[in-house]
């Protein structure tokens, strides 16, 4: 606790945000403009505002407390995750509106825009669950700004040459972050690996938490899969998504089971594995018909995110000294992937005609291959960046702990300052 | 934490979940069909998509954090409440589509089909909080299963023969779930009164969390009410509610206080008292008129939970030996027989006829009948079917611990397994 | 945890209590009556539904969880929340009620007079921050039921005299709320301010918990600040708040970092000051047009609220002896101000009519100096009711405590009672 304790914090973190946020509103000023006024009905507030609020719970809270099962690190797991989502959101909103302010000189705000840039924001927020507890928050926000860069380029790239679906093309979010963090996370913190982090640890009392976390994103992952599907097909969506995580759970904690040494529940585990449904489904939720199809691929999805959680990630931690905190290559990435791989195979079931299936094949695989690539290519840039000693990364043995960044024993009022 | 801690995980909670899920995927795919494809309005979303994820708070969240009062017992009143719950909902998903399947081969899945399940999960919910700590999962699994079954019975029982609205047949969950509980606890705990359980404590730490989930099932109560209800009753049924459960925390507080020996209140007594205005409301949401009927029914509703918490539960302990955790008798049951009973007078009152009332009443009388003789026997043969050695029921002096289930300290990444 | 301890609750909290509850429920059965049987159409429910359950998230689940930061006060402070939120919500239905039933001797009751009620109720929850862990639960309630009355009171001064709109007197609730409960506190617990209260500490254990609360204020104030708006400026309502709120946080993170000696975040000073933009924005919510100006808000309210945290907290409590729990001014006074002057300053700008411009500002003053002073007359006299010794108040090393009211160390069930 003594002041040399967070040097990053003063000089670097507060200067930046408040040059950011003053940047944001100056931008907002001259481009920025409220798009409701102008339409007096209240069928589209119905439409959208619960589905807003629901994402908004995502994430923020679910997310944020998902992010509190490090011991010592509560404050922090919330907290920049609160800092970063709303700096992504606002980044994510300005980017989104390139296009139509190089049309009309005017950015469109409405409730519509902010869901999309808060889904934009969550690549962010996926991301940065890998290198939890390494990082500080000045780092976080560069990632954040880098990241949905990266995101929006790749779904404008999507949307322009390959004509990909928006919904379809955002949903490829957890790939993306997935593989970003990989990279971030592979190439800063290469150098712990031997003698790990002493301050990772997960008990009893941060449990709950996360629990929490991973209790509401469950909850309201089907409003996260059907807010951005057209009118007739989001009760299906929401019916697809439930049935999925549903089977997750499942599927989850038998795995769990059968895959410990000691043949008990892993409460980690467990919280990534649950959802591991929502994410391949909402991944390919425009061509699932039948409940069945949810239903399996739920299945399959947690089987390889339980799989992924104990044996991927020893693995890859010794063999290419990756260290990933949430494991979001078992909970968002493989899943994501197995997604693209279903949508791919009930596309192509459809087909009646050779020539068509090969052709959406090949489409198939062209958007996976320019989102992997992009991702990479704009992880490993980041990282680069972030290593510079200008920012200051935590040492090892200050890792996953909130001393480092916030007063955690206080009296109150605050009297002798 | 030793290896055979936890024998009845491995070699029967993962073989019996996987063999279930299975099963399901497969009636899934042989009879499930989407039925929201058909219909391209939005109307039905809007009308049922937010309290379909009221309705997913009340059941995941709500009940499953209620269940971590046990201050060594978080995760497994959280985490198997959330495993029970998926389970008993897609079982009844099946049991409640087997008469639509009988006419058309089809068992239709949609928004209503799902929540109509999950209303049928939460009475197997109820019956799980009395043997809570005391069973280990593969019997929570098994109650759950048969307990559906009883209660899908039981409401075809009620709509076939004694044409009772879904509504009202649906609502008797909380008598039915606590019945169930009762008898379950009854036999299943019975050896065990003398010494007690050393491990069933409660501190400030579980309690916070505990009284989280009682929040938020008092804030989406309304929700639970009225998802059943037609359109034009809907809104009476919220702030009907709404009231009663107001109500029922003044009286639960003063009540409390005027009941504790030293004169202070108890949590986990608040907890379930201020739940029971909604509880009796639910039952006779029907026939409620006017405010002050609901207020008046939430005030007695709360004073026969508090009262039944202090007073019944210990003499049920002492003369019957009848161990209830979550004291589910008070919180429920109690309440859901007052609430049958305004029902009762409340349709009678507004009869003219006296030949009608009497008839009205016989039906009436018959209803509870059915439900209690049900909920009874199908309670006494689940807990014998479970008191079989092969489920192996944890030891006394391992009830009430997270450890027999979870890796309650761990350090991450998983690295010597 | 001697029976002398809560000498307050038995003899006078019970009965009050009981007294209250009983006198509501006789009003509603003369008064009160359902509303909603008349309109059988299904939009009005879809209309306030969702809005009305995230007010209620707000109320019982946002504020209650702030409280609950002081480390051994957390059942208290989450407890009497809901207790005192209950009761002042149907005092308010009644108070709101008296004009109708001037008029036609009937109070309606449905969900737009519930939501008012609350709103109502939450100026309460402001002041009842100030005075949080220094006061017995038979002082909250009279509190309750007094500033309730005081507030309605100005409400209807606001809407007779000045024409106000209804929106716009209820979103003073927050400079009616911070000014009554700070008269409180100041003459409360003057004497208490040289040793301090030796047990109010915040440390990692409840600092999740009021972090948890705030995040549900924080994704929830939207619906807040919308719900009164009509139709067409509701979407406007939203979007503007979630602004506000997002460069809020940006804002608080970046002068909390600046204004703390060591350089690191405050945990609880980030929980009241990301809430400042939406206090803000809701205050001017009519005049607000356009993004940018509702991020300036959110900005200048966050800047206001942590300078006011960090120099005017200590200066208070050193200069005028005022001990101010939940830091009230800083959270909801000081930034409802700013709303008012950006009401003030955005509706003048629009004016081309000097004559106009004046008159409206010599208006907006008045509604202004009515407020102020009401609450302000109020509070002191709400004061020095509560300051005699009839209603017991605790001692000030029994303050922030729960043992003082609440059994917090509990072996179930109850055995020796």
């Amino acid at each position: 606790m003594a002041p040399r304790y967070a040097p990053s914090l003063r000089s670097r973190l507060a200067p930046i945000l408040l040059i950011l946020q003053a940047a944001f509103i100056i931008i907002a000023a001259l481009c920025f403009e409220n798009r409701q006024t102008k339409k007096p009905d209240s069928e589209s507030f119905l439409n959208l505002y619960p589905e807003f609020q629901d994402v908004n719970v995502i994430v923020i809270l679910g997310f944020g407390f998902l992010c509190t099962f490090p011991v010592r690190y509560g404050f922090s797991g919330c907290g920049f995750n609160l800092l970063v989502a709303v700096l992504a959101t606002q980044w994510a909103l300005i980017l989104n509106g390139i296009d139509s302010w190089y049309n009309t000189r005017i950015i469109g705000i409405d409730l519509k825009s902010i869901i999309t840039a808060e889904l934009c924001a969550v690549s962010a927020l996926i991301s940065i669950g890998s290198v939890l507890g390494k990082t500080n928050p000045v780092q976080l926000t560069l990632i954040a700004l880098l990241e949905v860069t990266g995101f929006v380029l790749n779904k404008w790239l999507l949307q322009t040459l390959l004509k990909v679906r928006p919904a379809n093309s955002i949903m490829l979010l957890h790939v993306f972050g997935a593989l970003f963090g990989l990279m971030l996370t592979w190439i800063l913190s290469r150098n712990a690996q031997e003698q790990g982090y002493e301050k990772e640890k997960f008990d009893k009392k941060s449990g709950l938490f996360s629990m929490l976390g991973a209790v509401f994103l469950w909850m309201f992952w089907p409003s996260f899969n059907s807010v951005l599907a057209d009118d007739q097909a989001r009760l299906g969506a929401v019916c697809s998504t439930y049935l999925a995580l549903a089977v997750s759970v499942v599927t989850a904690a038998a795995l769990a089971v059968l895959s410990s040494p000691r043949g008990t529940l892993n409460p980690i585990q467990m919280q990534s594995c649950i959802l591991a449904g929502g994410v391949a489904v909402g991944v390919s939720i425009s061509v699932i018909q039948q409940p069945w199809e949810a239903m399996a691929l739920g299945l399959a999805a947690a089987a390889i995110s339980a799989t992924g959680f104990r044996y991927l990630q020893t693995h890859m931690l010794t063999a290419f000294e990756c260290h990933d905190t949430c494991t979001v290559l078992s909970t968002h990435g493989l899943p994501g992937l197995l997604g693209w791989l279903a949508q791919l195979v009930l596309q192509i079931k459809d087909c009646d005609d050779h020539t068509v299936a090969i052709r959406f094949a090949v489409f198939h695989i062209c958007v996976l291959f320019v989102t992997v690539s992009l991702s990479l290519c704009m992880g490993i840039l980041t990282a680069f960046l972030l290593k510079l000693n200008f920012w200051r990364q935590p040492q090892n043995n200050k890792c996953f702990e909130d001393q480092a960044f916030w007063e955690v024993l206080i009296h109150m009022p605050l009297r002798n300052k």
